[in-house]
């Protein structure tokens, strides 16, 4: 057995979404609890040139959809970046899962070496297909979700380690 | 063509830890630049009950080093952490590097729905090596890399997403 492009990215990216969205109900019950506005948690970034919370479940968002699109030459839903409230990220972090879900296996098959081109203007690169995954779409994925975790943490919101791995999925093959 | 557990492993750990080191670099050089002192951000963690940036450094070559290790059946090297400069970082990815690269691809094969058994006490699984790899190993690799740079970022290290996401190997398969 190995392992097909669809294996390292659709199951992978829509397991993250879910883990992200607990993060955020735990983030919403703290502030429930502590009466810290929500807003707090919201437009918190690490750094006063990185991304909010808010910006990192959109880019954690985009680049699963994008993921999945490219890898399958199909087209991607379009987003508008609107989202200000928890529910609304949670309502990203669904509908981007479902968009994932349409994708059958079947339409990644073959698509190892296809070209895929990402990035725009002067960051735009075309790699082939296993490595837009592994170099490109896995990194900057959990890049995000880390993010978005690491912010929560920062401002002292009770999640853990084992928030962030989820739980696992052991059923067989 | 697929992947095996060998390529979305391996290389992307491998890959991860040059990427880790060059961020090493850039905050050494920034602290040069600034008069800040290094131990500023060997010791800067983004919570009190999170990791420093040594400890991030530490567990992403601890999840590499097991990683390989558990995916073939090999015995990993100890590793003290007892790193205290940027020159034992880097050296500490250096020789998680090294490890790696004397696993061979064949030791691979046939590995996937291999149990493999981690974490410990109260914690230990045992998942099949795929999902290990794509539930556990990569999520986790990617967490410490991530946090890595998060903390550099929140320290005003002049880093940014490209040497987070590095360059691109795009010979041909």
């Amino acid at each position: 057995m190995s392992l097909s492009l669809y294996d390292v990215s659709v199951p992978v990216f829509m397991r993250g979404l879910t883990i992200l969205s607990t993060l955020l109900d735990k983030a919403e019950a703290h502030a429930s609890e502590t009466g810290e506005p929500l807003e707090t948690y919201l437009e918190t970034r690490l750094a006063p040139d990185m991304l909010t919370l808010v910006g990192q479940v959109q880019r954690a968002s985009d680049t699963a959809k994008f993921g999945g699109a490219r890898l399958t030459g199909a087209a991607a839903p379009s987003f508008a970046d609107d989202e200000t409230t928890f529910d609304q990220l949670r309502e990203r972090c669904t509908k981007t899962a479902a968009y994932l879900s349409t994708l059958a296996p079947a339409t990644f098959e073959g698509s190892d070496t296809r070209p895929v081109t990402f990035g725009g203007g002067a960051n735009e690169r075309t790699l082939s297909a296993d490595r837009y995954v592994l170099q490109f779409a896995l990194p900057n994925f959990f890049f995000h979700v880390t993010t978005a975790y690491d912010i929560l943490r920062h401002k002292g919101v009770p999640v853990g380690k084992r928030d962030y791995l989820g739980s696992y999925d052991d059923t067989s093959t």
